[in-house]
């Protein structure tokens, strides 16, 4: 069976990798690309590298033929895809990859986006697309929301931590290296090669970035009581990846086991053997995510590492992943795609 | 109809994008992977990105069962192969990466590696690698020749002009750029990324570059007389890619359109639009070559440029495409998949 | 004997380096720095790595005040220069460091420029800055025009050679692969980090770079006929500098002993063993340059590359070493830095 | 007045680091280098980017001759030190950069370098080089021993807020991320181009790294108890700089207001402004250390983060600051380069 995709917002980076993805999956055909600020111009002039494919022109989204369509995916920027995705028709199956969706709590929203929400209705329906812990939810979803690449990351590594109450909940650090793409294919000055090859710096330094709002939902409701996590980002010169470096306190040994069990059935999470940490070049360009743990020295505290790619596993990937949920096919479809090493 | 294979020299880059590659191909099976510095270690603890993959451990070549083995990719160092290709089973179908079988005079090997051949009675038997252009010979072969990366790229901007006769002979420079993986995983100074990283230079100027015996070979027998390039190496700080500048001397017109007919249905082989010039991180990751014509300020002259990915399609995604014509199978099975951009 | 300098354009790259170079030179003292879009701001807020000096705020350029001014570098982008030189008192010495007054001919700045020239009584008065050929000259000068980067880098492989005759003026191709600074902090889709890294491609190819405008008018003044070469920039995943390699036809022992007789007495210029290349690593973030010959395999015919860093030597350093000579200073003052490395 | 200086291990990146910034110190002349592996041979020749200079050639240590020497560097590797040391005249001064004489204490050094201390009684001598904080004893010192890279950056960012008491002790956290040259010119796997560029990975994971020995040392000292530290380096893509991200717990304006104190008199170490933090690349090639402090979400908690360059500010800078005491020069002299940037 084979189903018929749109991707809405296929100029930007997810976009993109989402086409790459796609290109090689066995039951999805791509049947329409919007890119507003490019319509009319062939796919191949905006990523050169998709050249060698068959793909729709780009479209205004107005433009767009969304009959026979199955499953749109939806990366467009944030606070543009609430306005979009509260019109699409009712029929249609939609993965947005966007930040509008993630919060449950309108006010959570306005308090972290700086603005009320123009789709407060299809908030709650939304389903938080990390598949690992929402699986069944995203299996019956009509809309899922992708998760924030550095929001994945910190939960892949915390999540089964906290839901074990194995770990102190008022002494969670999360030191976060992150590469460029995450920032989109924008032209800001310290996106420049220049700025940012052989540097290396924090930003939303002291817990103002957004994916705290995540971060904040999902651990307060898995515990159950608020929890409030540091949270620092850094942008280091690399184009794909995440690492999260997480400080936790607890039994490391208990820690190792409780997240070797987690995600002992996980087709793309893999625990590596304890006290070897991963990095974040081995899941370049896949779905996969790697989660290190080490006993520190100072007893009774542990880091736990996780590694991925931040378009694919935590963006691109992940919405896939979601997609072959929603439309009943295998999870893993299209993206077994090993590692790009070196 | 699935095929078991083979991988000798599995602990070195081209080794290890073929497993990468065969990971997703349908038809294929890895049963055995010899390593010898490495014997008896997991393919994980050597690549730890291939870590998903349930695959047999490194043994050394002689300890490897090939009974039930269909196909061997020799991925060996350059003058290892030759002795190890000439003691395997003659039911066995053999792609060798490395540069032993290359040239088809054992005096030309001699002239250019330094030393005699030990199985001269191979050379002959060897088809050159080139796919699109020993398409016929490689579906018949027991035995193929990985093309030198550099060789490779060069030969795609020049074959067809050289066939074609729309060039002059006597005045072909092709200066090269490539990244750092086509040297291998070789503990040199050089390599190191304190050394490379934000750096540039020529090497083996002048018209030492052992790929030069290839083009000497190729170009020699195309056009029937002896034809010596001008041939200039550089490595950048990239990890994969090599982008081929040639410059030639004739209508740019005609050189255009002899290209664009030669590849005209060649999957792998893009041609740009006239005027266009290709990037290297357009077919990263990938099997894809795109190939740009511009002609010159300077009447009568014109520039090539071609770039691919020395592991994938100067390498290992040959060495598959390859693999797929010797085993029945569709040439571009496994091969398919998208350039990672960015 | 100290004297005064301002900076126009301090808030560009260009700008940036000139600050740098002066901090540390015992005989320049900054007392102005323009910047328009950024004017009101601390130049510790424009360029953070300079915070540790004691620098007078950005203004406007009317908000300048210049008297007590011995010298302006005018590091405005290309076409503003004309307009604000040309009202600048005819007290005060210049160098320019953008492309306004580099071609002497009104004519050829409108091929290359796009436009007539705004100050063309100026274009006459104007010295071509590149040091090593035009030093008498520049002593004397009002009105310095820094060259091109690359067309130095270029010119400073071949110009001995064009003068000496020893190489033939037909067949000269300059291949140039240069580091990303040199476009400026500029906000441009192909200058992002995610974009170039990994990356390279030829750009301006087919000879429409508007440095060949100076080669034009350079090579042709020296020989004594028009000289059109090939020159095919390329961008690669580098910070700063540039790597020149020439394809020249003569002999390849006299054009390197034409080389080493035309530098033996430079400070900047360091000609490599015959043989021995340059890396564009070896000399960045100084004002120095190294240039190698290597024989071709091909009779008669040579390979010449030349290196240096396209902000230093290639323009900011070129603009301080001049202005040392404007102002009876000793010409290396201030600018024997050594390269950093690694 | 001039004096002369040896280095000892001039072939390693902190030997040329040496070379680069004595090339323009005015006060110091470089008479010997040794390189026991490179005898021999000219420093141009192992370093071209130095091949400006007109330097002594590399000998053994052996054979260099000490007479008239005033001073030596020993760049030598860990270990090796310390014999070399004990057999220098008593009348030389000496600038050790290895870690042989950072612990005072002969358990400590076996305990984190696994083997008895071949010259204990030069031990207690040994002057421990962080300049800040050891002026006085460095000026009156006959051996300074430079300290750790990472152990610099971490100690600048936390040494004063240690000694005020306005931290707690028990819950310091320092996760850093280090550029490669930090891991010298040395032929591993895991430095190559092509296996870290585009990768992060934390390493020595879990209180093992060796520099944990000098942050258990002072900061035991200062606080009058013992002091145990997490911390987690981080190999980056990057060649030179550290950004040491520290979270303590305690009154963030306190803290900023204890290290603007502490550095307001200080030529090298600039704390900005509250709130702003730190790039690795504001300090590259320079002796400049760069502090940011910001306030956390979480009441009672902040981050600081320190940057500097480790082969300048976190070594060869920092024993040139040294020298500059032990020989009675100004302390800056020599060493106020600005940083390169781009």
């Amino acid at each position: 069976m084979t189903y018929n995709v749109a991707i809405l917002g296929a100029s930007g980076y997810t976009g993109a990798e989402l086409v790459r993805l796609i290109a090689t999956h066995p039951s999805l055909t791509i049947t329409g690309l919007s890119g507003n600020s490019k319509a009319g111009m062939a796919m191949a002039d905006v990523f050169p590298h998709l050249r060698h494919l068959d793909l729709p022109a780009l479209t205004t989204i107005e433009e767009m033929d969304l009959s026979g369509v199955d499953l749109v995916f939806c990366a467009l920027p944030h606070a543009t895809s609430q306005a979009v995705i509260s019109k699409l028709p009712q029929s249609l199956k939609i993965v947005d990859l966007s930040a509008d969706f993630r919060l449950r709590d309108p006010a959570d929203y306005e308090k972290w986006y700086g603005k009320g929400h123009a789709a407060t209705q299809m908030q709650g329906e939304a389903v938080y697309g990390l598949t690992e812990f929402y699986r069944d939810q995203i299996k019956a979803a009509r809309l899922v929301a992708g998760t924030g690449c550095n929001a994945a990351t910190g939960q892949y590594a915390l999540r089964p931590l906290i839901e074990a109450g194995v770990i102190d909940l008022d002494q969670i650090i999360i030191d976060l290296k992150a590469a460029v793409s995450g920032a989109g294919r924008s032209l800001k000055e310290n996106l420049l090669h220049a700025e940012l090859s052989e540097g290396a710096n924090g930003y939303a330094v002291g817990g103002t970035h957004r994916h705290l709002g995540e971060f904040d939902q999902e651990f307060s409701a898995i515990a159950g009581r608020p929890v409030q996590v540091q949270f620092t980002p850094h942008l280091i010169p690399a184009n794909r990846g995440i690492l999260a470096t997480t400080y936790v306190q607890g039994d490391p040994q208990t820690i190792y086991d409780t997240l070797h069990a987690a995600y002992a059935d996980e087709p793309f999470i893999e625990v590596l053997p304890m006290g070897q940490t991963p990095s974040m070049k081995h899941v370049r360009a896949s779905n996969f995510c790697h989660i290190g743990v080490a006993a520190d020295r100072v007893p009774g505290r542990a880091i736990v590492i996780a590694a991925l790619d931040n378009l694919t596993k935590g963006s691109s990937g992940q919405a896939l992943q979601n997609a072959n949920l929603m439309l009943g096919l295998p999870e893993t479809e299209g993206l077994m795609l090993a590692p790009v090493f070196p």
